[in-house]
């Protein structure tokens, strides 16, 4: 079930038969010549959307923008400050825990943001904790990467070799052309990007990596490809999000 | 043009020719018992995507989750704070202005955005003047409700009449039953629900208007007058953007 | 009843016969040649003493300086960001309602901070939702301008016609000729000033109108006048005000 | 001068005489029986007005409430929190040195403020150290009570002796008695008030200091004495304010 | 008992015996050609745990950066802002509150922070007054500098006459000597430093007192005086931290 | 060199040679039975002060508190919140800029710690680049646990096999026991504590491991064990250390 294209009378009944959801994160920056600059928002919520049918699980809406400075050499990227991105996963999990929502499961499309929604995650638990703020359940928060889920990065290997990559992955390429068919951008890459380096700032990020890849060759990227990933990692996070809500302490 | 399906040298090739972006915002919150819980984040999307082919304009990620906090009274609802709001429009807008754009027309899909929309634009001018923070043109900022454009009421009176309403109105409901046909919900209702008398809270706005809807009689609506309210919109819309982007001071 | 010339005793007094409290809220800005910085500070806080009188209200201190970057272009004039003035607004509201004040009615002078007063309803109505804070009485925030009560502005409209103007209004000099006589400034004005065109940030005000006027010719200003606005919004406030008071959900 | 019975005109005339202004800074808190609840803004607004016309310095409205958590146990009181008044400080200062302010004199008429007005000097000349802010010359804050202009505590020791006490002393209450004398409250008290024994949170002021008055015994109070009080006050601050201005680094 | 060398075995079984803590808060400043940049932290530090020691007190761990932006003239001078401090000292005692800490007596070793103390512990009774939030017994906040016990300025006369100072002082110089008598300075002083005439910002500070230090002339400064002041405040404060913690309601 | 026990003279020479500085950074939380609550503190301290010795250079004052909401149900913990830490963090490295340190090394000691101090880095960064603040050279962040040197997990394996654990490990427990040997805690423990299954919140934690260790045996402890991981942590560090001044870009 998707929240967005819900009633609240069928929230209400969701509620009964379980307290989990699942919320996509994302960012909004260059993924080089030929990814979407929507790819990280894009991966985690087509990932939730086939989670959510697949485990009877309600999704919200995705978080688009993320932690994503480092992309500001590359024209289209935007970025929130890390204490603005808290402040949002604290206001949407303070508002739905209001309902009765008390297992949280974030869905992450974008490495940047990882540290932050652990941040946000003790944040918000100090402020339980502080604050003497009560929910029914004890409020339980955890993440994943769409790319986490057992069987996700075998694939890639297999697929792409080293040419997967760190940024602008063929992986995540092949997963939005699947996506979004009609937007796949027809591009000529010489090569192979430069390998990882290590990532300062925005300025020290261009001059590493010039067209905005870290060591991929996304010109391998297929939407049938696409296709598997989709697959793959919805099959294997339905386990995991499925174990997520069965601790019951 | 979509900001998340397009490619950073797609952007850069835009910048050239406009500094114009539409940022749809909405809100994540009941709309009565065949009301999307994301009407208002699905109407402003959908009408700036129109928008942006009419007029090549970029349109950025939707803001889904908005002020509302009146509504928690009902399963599903989300919100954020104002001042969290005014921190993720205060990045948004300062990120995007890094690569040169410098005309953003947000176009609005909830009433109770409004404020704190005008709020957050008097905080980045206040940022803006107070701490001498320059872009290369000075910083315009705007926003429209989805609604606004020229005829969009008048077609809610000629097919609605009184039952058009003020929340899960007639004309919105229609708008995401074209945008998601396969989400109608089919929900009997007796009456049209009852008028608007004010709004504190969330106990208070439950209290008066008990299943969410206010004013309106939303069995009327139908995908295809969905359809006509999108293009009355998105018509009209174009000439207000594109005679914001005239100022030229 | 003036909260400042008070006793906390003929508080606890007044706190069994009422839990209202009105709150004058105005801006520190230019009002063109004629019109004192202080206007829009001084015609809530005139009205709102006549309005205490007349309806055995209580009156706070005026919250003086508000939402004004865009007058920053003329000397003198000051602002508060709308996230100071949400807070200063948040923690005089709630300290008030630890006496037990739970009716709380915003006086407004300046048409700049509507947003941000409603912005600061919702932050407050969210921490009241968010974090479970309690209050005797569910707390009840609303606001009114004080041409807002019937009859202010058609006599605008009767004593000055289209000279009545936007900014440094007809009205607003006149109430306060009326309430400080002896600074009333004599200028002379060759013309109504330009009229209104839209605001964006300081520079572009000052641009458009360049003595700080909008559409007014405030020549036409005289204590009398100003005598009459007070009075007749004074009377029809007083209504506004009780109908408050007796909403009693 | 005043600044909200200025023009800007009148101001930016001002400016080329001088940058120097007074900012009183009070309190609404409780102040015994007799003493007015706005005494601590009473006092500074009312000395600020004569140091204003005395030094031809430029004043600027009065921040009303204060740091007054201690207070909440009587009705009545507000407060701000520390950060919020540091937020407001910052905005006024700010805003004003747009226009070449640049000397500003804080005039304090609460005890309980002192620590908040220094710790706010110290945010500001960190934002300016910090974020290389500019200004035309260097900002200068300074802060005096208005009883430390020489004379006034020894004038409170002729006429009271011991009971002038240490909150709601007598020469405060004498002051707002020469300025508000239509205000008087006439009270009976028994003995003078507790002797300051140290003061923590709102519930241990109260217990401590049942009436509220520290010390004090300000049935003595005359709105003669206010006057004495009053033009001393202003006769050696003048000097203050002057010196003040002279520093010319 | 230092807290940071306890386990939390043992800080249970003190607080059956005690509830008190002692929180030292110093600066990481300029002290002057001979003076450690951190004195003012090693000071209270230093005298923290020799009071820990005689009055049976849990001693926290350090706050070591303070308000020092006056500083900033000198290279290794490190600073808060007053915002940043009050969030350290919140979040620190709320923390310790959970456990059943209920008297934070904090030894402060720099005069600059004195204000911003004072600001926090306001904000700290704000947020429990106006949030409501509970602790077994009320908190009792309370400060003292290290050079506060009676007999410590006593001492300073009697060892350096005018020549103390009040930067970078005789005394303070001494007793870091004694705590960390491998890192003494040897340097030469051609005289007392200027007298102390004001303080606006850094840079004006650095005009003022080129040498970073203000009436002082520490060249008179030895391990066996440092020995003397430590052992003094330690006495004095003792006293005071007991008579801190008898204070019942 | 040691900025606490330099002058500030030293540190201007410092800089003529390097701008690199270390900023050890831990918490103060429980660490089990027999573990010191400043372990956390003391290991990157002890290691930061070795590491500055063997690679000359610049060493901060220790942030001793750091991110442990989940450790509050032991009594002593302390925490920040990660908004809190950004804070503290922002302002330490920007006060420092000022100087000309542009290489900022901070020596973790906390895993809880890893990912706030990853989100300030983007915060600070964000600083940068969205409100053009400028140091000499760019501003490089990075980050180091003590263990991390080549060789530290490997000693630990090698000493302790499977019982070096996951919190309150056997080898901080070494390192403190080589830094503070006067405080070595005698405990008898019947076992290996639980291995890790995850942490939620605070209640979680002790609920899963009981005494506040985490898969650990530290009765395995020794002082001379400490020994060796202090020096090969130093010994590797430095080689880290060093690469990192290297890159120049």
């Amino acid at each position: 079930m998707q929240l967005h294209l819900s009633t609240w009378q069928e929230v209400e009944t969701y509620l009964k038969r379980s307290t989990g959801i699942i919320l996509p994160i994302g960012s909004t920056e260059q993924h080089g010549p030929n990814g979407l600059i929507g790819t990280d928002a894009i991966c985690p919520e087509v990932v939730a959307k086939g989670l959510g049918e697949a485990a009877d699980a309600m999704v919200a809406p995705t978080i688009s923008v993320g932690i994503a400075q480092h992309h500001l050499g590359f024209s289209g990227s935007m970025c929130l400050r890390p204490s603005t991105l808290i402040a949002v996963m604290r206001d949407s999990v303070i508002s739905l825990a209001k309902h009765g929502f008390d297992r949280f499961f974030f869905l992450n499309g974008h490495g940047g943001n990882i540290a932050t929604i652990h941040a946000a995650f003790a944040e918000i638990y100090s402020d339980i904790s502080l604050e003497a703020w009560d929910s029914k359940r004890p409020i339980r928060l955890t993440s994943r990467n769409w790319w986490d889920g057992k069987g996700v990065r075998e694939l890639g290997k297999k697929l792409y070799g080293d040419d997967e990559g760190d940024h602008a992955t063929c992986s995540e390429v092949s997963l939005t052309q699947y996506a979004y068919p009609e937007s796949i951008k027809n591009v000529n890459f010489e090569s192979r990007a430069p390998a990882y380096s290590g990532i300062y700032d925005a300025d020290d990020y261009r001059r590493r990596y010039p067209d905005g890849r870290i060591g991929s060759l996304p010109s391998l990227s297929t939407p049938e490809h696409g296709r598997q990933f989709y697959e793959t990692a919805v099959e294997n996070l339905t386990v995991v999000y499925n174990d997520f809500l069965k601790e019951d302490r």
